[in-house]
């Protein structure tokens, strides 16, 4: 049995593991286009705040901790086609040199690449010119070589989302003045506004100047400087700085299956069934190139890096002849944000209604701890449940580090995924001590809360 | 429509707003025996330590808030009767005035009194000659004087349960030298001893001076100099020191319910079902003198705040005319004793085993956070399974204060809540960013742990 596994990223690394964690006899080859297996592409932010040195460091685990595992990395090298007849697997490697790899089951990883959102100039400005995109080492590299030879002293991030606002504390924390630019009306537009705006506040208070409501068309560069052009309410836009950098999200690749045959959907990503099957025969893929089975939305795409490894797990498992099934997302996520932590999952109030619920919502604060024990600080979070049938169907939480937000987002995820009502979150046996809780934990303070609003919604209509 | 609880800690008052919030309609009395409603019990070790002060700020809610809230107060104020049939409470006041409250609807909270574990001596000797228990405000005063009038150096405390680990913090923090003595092989007892060891260090590492394996049967006072003898090893044993602390455990308060013709049960506790009910018409009961459904366990006795807070809820709703159920305990508990943090939830290995489950148990460590980003922590998680049905059957962690030790407990209560398998906890969609979890969260990583050693031992066997 011979498992190929395209892609070094968290999709085809999963797999690998898996496969050789069930059946040490599975032979398994993982076909890396560069030369970096396995490195945390969400840490490269933490990389440029430099709290993580060297960039080594990035990689989950070593060159040689993988292959103690007894799987066979093929770096450097790009797969070029599938011939799903003939279970082969044709490769180019660094030097051109094209060859193919039989196997007997494939699962493709292929991940995405950054979205250049229409934004003209990005063809031909690169990293050289001080104009950015960030998805990989080879592009982690690339802008710390831009940042150590030209020493700009300002520059525009294009987009807040998770990646851009880490981006914007790094850059901050590097000394540069930092522009952010959203095209939406409030920062990390996966958040409601008023959650979001906790977080702008955290990144006016470092320095970042925050621009919404902007739509970026254009990067140029003039005389060594750089200029973004575009529309804010309405009338022209520009604003200069010595770097641009672009992170406004991710598109699917997809050729190499597509050519094979695979059908695309949700987001023009890779139709996969919940065993990470592509439908042709013997090739199974996963991560960021595919469709994502959510529980509540039903298939839609919602790259993200959580997913890639559980769905590459299930691939594994059942590349070598097993029947796991992908649980399916929530949409999990959380971001720090100098001292701030943002958290959602589940959906909100207009994902809600677009999916033909009755959603209601409301935020509340409650303290992380009781409020007599030095250092409590008050998390906002909001719960949107049904109002027909009284089912959770989100949370967001927006509260100070040390908060224990990440976790407390999992209590929700946990009751999310098991359709628990909101009234029954009370019901949950969840721990306490005054210096890390209550005795209703902020998470039920505010279940209470959404409870009592619905029945004076209700009791005022 | 008439209310009346008795108690003011938990139960009583979690039971009057419940009823208040409901209806605000009913009148609501509340019949407390000191003069102290409403005080944060789990918080009498901060204000030891000085982390809180004054002593007022341990309440929940003050006097004010509490009687904004429509509900009366009859403080200092002691119940000595119930006619069931006349539905009438007897109670008598500070001034030793007897008089009687007529009701609609009872509900009795009288909670526990410490435990003094057969321990001679501690009928004869009190707060005056340094021999101290600690459960109410009463106990903290008196220990309080004590100390600020006698400056103890040196403090024996026996039971290193919850309060005992924090009332050796706190007055390690103070300047006093403590020697913390268990009865059982390891401090921490409701832990498995391969993580209560790591509770223990840390006591040690702060100077506490823990000596396990120790019963105590006596305290007797000399010459102002207070000394505990018992056994150890089999043979005698005895240290002395200024202050004497006993911290044993509780016995439910039953006298009132079972003089009106209430059945005990578990733990010598009052029995109630799941609706709170005494059985007796019209009263209801709640809180540390009533015993306790268990998720796991069936009925069972396990005095807990948050479980005395949902069952005072459950109360105050089913008194008004409501039907609500408490949906049952999984014991969760946590404890921050200096730097560390340790928590529970469900059951332990011998546990399980006398409840006729097959358990199997297995401790992982796993980073709080990816190990690269600064300050990363190992957290021991044990996980005890069904290795019949693979169901999880309960969890242990240790960790570092900072760790999300408390909130990562939850989301192991939140799955054994919906009875799941240790293997679908690697379904969950549980939140990632590197500063604050793993791709895989530590908890999870350590459900896989386990799965791993279930199916390493049931290839070996």
């Amino acid at each position: 049995m011979h498992l190929v596994a395209i892609g070094g990223s968290d999709a085809g690394i999963s797999t690998a593991l898996r496969a050789r964690e069930l059946d040490p006899s599975v032979d398994v080859t993982v076909v890396v286009a560069d030369r970096y297996p396995n490195f945390s592409i969400c840490g490269i932010p933490y990389y440029f705040s430099r709290e993580v040195q060297p960039w080594q460091s990035l990689a989950h685990r070593t060159h040689a901790d993988l292959e103690a595992t007894g799987m066979t990395l093929r770096l450097d090298t790009l797969a070029t086609g599938i011939d799903v007849e003939g279970r082969t697997l044709s490769v180019r490697d660094a030097d051109g040199v094209e060859s193919t790899i039989p196997y007997d089951a494939l699962m493709v990883g292929t991940g995405a690449s950054p979205s250049t959102a229409g934004i003209s100039g990005l063809d031909r400005l690169g990293p050289d010119d001080g104009v950015h995109l960030l998805h990989s080492m080879g592009d982690t590299f690339a802008l710390e070589r831009y940042l150590d030879d030209h020493r700009p002293e300002s520059a525009i991030i294009v987009g807040a989302g998770y990646v851009g606002l880490e981006m914007a504390e790094a850059l901050t924390v590097r000394g540069l003045t930092v522009t952010q630019l959203q095209r939406g009306p409030e920062v990390l537009s996966t958040l409601d506004p008023e959650l979001g705006s906790l977080v702008r506040a955290e990144l006016v208070h470092h320095g970042v100047d925050v621009v919404t409501g902007t739509r970026i068309t254009s990067v140029a560069r003039d005389d060594g400087r750089l200029t973004v052009t575009g529309t804010r309410d309405g009338g022209a836009f520009s604003r200069s700085a010595d770097l641009v950098l672009v992170v406004v999200g991710v598109r699917p690749n997809t050729a190499l299956l597509t050519a094979a045959g695979a059908a695309t959907g949700a987001g023009g990503a890779v139709v996969v069934d919940d065993r990470m099957s592509t439908g042709l025969p013997h090739v199974w893929a996963a991560g960021d190139g595919v469709v994502t089975h959510h529980r509540q939305l039903g298939v839609t795409y919602l790259p993200l890096g959580t997913t890639a490894h559980k769905q590459g797990r299930v691939a594994g498992e059942n590349a070598i002849g097993g029947d796991a099934r992908f649980a399916g997302s929530l949409g999990t996520q959380v971001v720090k944000v100098f001292d701030v932590v943002a958290a959602r999952t589940g959906l909100r109030d207009h994902e809600a209604a677009a999916a033909h619920l009755s959603p209601h919502s409301h935020t509340a604060v409650a303290d992380d701890h009781k409020r007599y024990y030095p250092g409590a600080t008050p998390i906002s979070i909001r719960i949107t449940g049904d109002e027909r049938d009284g089912r959770l169907l989100g949370a967001q939480m927006v509260g100070t580090r040390g908060a224990e937000i990440a976790k407390r987002i999992d209590t929700y995820a946990t009751a999310l995924h098991h359709g628990m009502s909101v009234a029954a979150l009370s019901d949950l046996d969840l721990s306490y001590t005054p210096p890390l809780g209550s005795p209703w934990d902020a998470v039920q303070m505010a279940s209470q809360a959404w409870e009592r609003d619905v029945r004076d919604f209700a009791a005022a209509h």
